[in-house]
């Protein structure tokens, strides 16, 4: 199965980008994870992600804050599909990380989940994956019968707490 | 190969989404659109999605403006990877359907791209399913080979008038 | 006396929600709170709401937050008048879930209330419901009478503070 | 059956709020339209809105563009359900008037429809009256049957385009 | 020497208003506080307003939060001066309030301050009693010069600090 | 009678400006209106605005756009009171000039009117300029009572249109 | 004397580019102006401003709009300054570039000039040459002069248009 | 070498602007800082600046929060480049200070960094400085490469993390 990379910008973001490593261990999605700035290291995320088809992975996910640039200077170099997480903390809100990921220009998509949405992220990756993976695909589905399960569960305890 | 499913709330944002026709025409990725609205025809757009995954198809994008909820209900009745298009013309310049779009709770993603970025959802589509089409994939990478061209003419042009 | 559903898209909603069964207890309004997801259990909120008419309620309030489709998906589902609670806590300090909650499109509206204005939402479900109903009118009009004079005591309090 | 008040804080916004007019036409809802200002004429507001119910309104309809106070203002002065209809034209594309129109405090709530939406308003009013009117309630059913076989057409119409 | 009214629409907002109160102690410039709602109280609101002038008062400020409407509504009664605080905790961290108390329409100025600027009213309404108060002025001349000089002993500390 | 002086940022913001001689010339108030930069002339403003008490005026008008600091400027260097118009034209629909003319810091008041309110300016000056001169607060009541009478003007025409 | 690099990222910014030209020009400050893409030539930005302080220039100035990484793309490659010129055109009014363009992170700056402000960057960037180079600031100098001297004359203008 | 004057509106920004006082210690680069405000020591401020190119400045840094006229104010008074800081704390979580300091006129720029930005100020400012400086300008190269070796750290202790 192709390998996802998931790239954060600082590792002060990693307690939001470790929501994503759930739903690979989840679904059992390979995945690779790195500390990387478009902006410290430009060199070294060009090389990784310039490489990262031939390295084995199918889908590359970069959450960045800010003047989030990672994720665009992600989709600069592969082809590749490219997730974006707009990481919530500079100004406005996180309304300049999330305009900074999405606004990209013809050619070259990012595609962006909400602010902070790093499980998200991995979804959409698995679900990029499972196009081609019969038994993720099914996984993912039951992933969405447990969930609608746990709106029921929750459904029912409102029920009980209402009767009281 | 799986065909994208394009789906705009409206006939009006056909200006809007023909980008991507070109984008799946260039890239010879089969396609069908279709007018549905969330709102509107609420049942067609579940069923229609539903089915889509039966139905040949491998990606959906949904285009839709304002409290753009389509790509959203969209993306609860499939697995499939749902590109979101939010498209200017509602309030404060279009991001009322920006965060309708992307702000999508957890489980349910939808891959989204710029205001009115019809070329790049369609660009999106194309990377997700040229994960399993090496063919693609060549096509996509070429085209940015060329892309890269264009902007090395235009440098050129603006060098032969600053020199004027 | 028509009934009024209250339907949150998480029960991490109901802090909020709360607020919307306190005035119906106080104004003896029958009421029905259910937790059912726009994304997540897309059917039943389809289903619960189509049928909604039929099992004897009147108006239908829905809460949520970021890209906040519920009462978009409920107002999809019936002619009866909709409510929404747009609920704080994704992006822009909540106005996210402000703009897709209000911002629908022609024909199906969505009667929009405060960020997390569910007290006003339960207000405005008793008005409506008070345009066939005298008693729930007389109450109503007593507990503006009420409200202004709350306001006449803290004035009263106020006064005493200053002057010491 | 009860009448629609519809007030404009401007002749200036005629041309959104006649949407509402032919809305009501559609539905044969009877409604009065005024020019009556928050401002200007904060004390005809007053008098005409308290003594609506008595003149047998069921609800108020308020439009108003920039610090739109006119929907408030209607709704601190009756019980009836009050809509209101930010318009747009003052400032950052009409939020002002959206965040002035639906940040209602407690008690006092105001049913605030999409910037501009006058049509959606009236549609809101209809759902409102046809809480007890029966032949209005079919009416709205049969008006979202022929939405929907509007969007029926547009769909046919785009397949018929894209096959050429 | 006239008298300023200081209206605030919840006691929640004494603790913002308060630094008014001191501005005025200061001054030796005498006023009156009040809580009443533009919404829960608008018959007291625009009673003691339309009388303001005749019972000695020469400026009005009022205090406001969310659709924040009382200083309009003040200024709606009245040809005095009317100075308008938002105050924040609405929505997107106050610009609802801003927008409702600042956007007001041609004939009926609100004159507005800063996000909880109430020390900022209180001297803008002593700059206007001023234009006919010589002593008053000389008073306010001089409180610059005493700003000023607390501003050079702040620089005189940070020059101490930064030389160990 | 004292004098208002109209300081613009630049002789393009005249067509928003010229709106608040109309006011003056209506209620006879004598003003000055000059082209004075803060960021091109700053010892002009300075200098001009340090002297205006002295040389008859009793309350400073500024109007300018985008980083609007023109207001600010002015109300540093007097303590009569500086009224700001914020132009539009910048960045985010004028939000730009707004925020920079209304969040001052404490001390330092700028009565801040809507964006290109420069009539409610000169209201806003009259208004002041009448606290002490009876004559000028007439017409300014009077001038209400007129406006009162074009919404009922207008009134009577839709009814007269409504009719047909 | 050092030169400076104009780099825009589509040759549709020229129009706004263009106005940092003239100032060049006028200050005989020798510059380079270049077509290249963050995102479509990223290898050319790269190579291009590694080398740029071995070729001779001092400053960088890069133009770009939407999601506008092309300033940090510069300054990640360079210590030399980096001047941004955000480009209106994408989401809320420009509200994207302008974020994308100031909010960079810790050691890698972006000294950002207002939305479309190319003359800005350009005299920015002389004000950077100029201090080691005192024929130029005195040219700086005389035109502060001069900006001056125009307001003069606007005002004179006024003066003698407000005297008819 | 040419001096850095860090100038801050008030002594309450120091714990912001203290992260400029560490990078020039780091590059040895000498600073002054000051506490002098726009609106309340306008004169100190127009003098300081006016004289800081005699004096042996370089550079000017201004940081100031809400309606941040200090960079402005600042920039008016010299051709030395001057940095704007906007400092969080006012409206809209900081949008009031940013748009305040970076929406100059044309002809007086301000160097904008990002929201509490004073470490990139001083990076900006040592890189101005170094343009006619080869040691100053080796130490900045030296830091970037430190940056690079601190992400290169992170990532290992991550790589770690994740393996066990």
């Amino acid at each position: 199965m192709k390998k996802v990379a998931v790239i954060m910008g600082s590792d002060s973001d990693l307690p939001v980008v470790e929501k994503a490593f759930k739903v690979f261990d989840e679904f059992e999605v390979p995945f690779e994870a790195h500390v990387m700035s478009a902006h410290r290291t430009p060199v070294q995320v060009a090389e990784f992600v310039s490489a990262a088809e031939e390295n084995g992975f199918g889908v590359v996910i970069a959450a960045a804050g800010m003047a989030a640039h990672l994720a665009g200077a992600c989709a600069a170099n592969t082809t590749l599909p490219v997730i974006g997480i707009p990481v919530k903390g500079g100004a406005v809100d996180g309304l300049d990380a999330l305009l900074a990921t999405v606004q990209m220009p013809s050619g070259i998509p990012v595609a962006t989940v909400a602010l902070n949405g790093a499980a998200n992220a991995a979804y959409l990756a698995c679900q990029m994956i499972a196009l081609s993976d019969a038994e993720l695909s099914a996984k993912l589905k039951k992933a969405r019968v447990d969930a609608a399960a746990v709106i029921a569960e929750k459904e029912a305890a409102l029920q009980a707490k209402l009767k009281k």
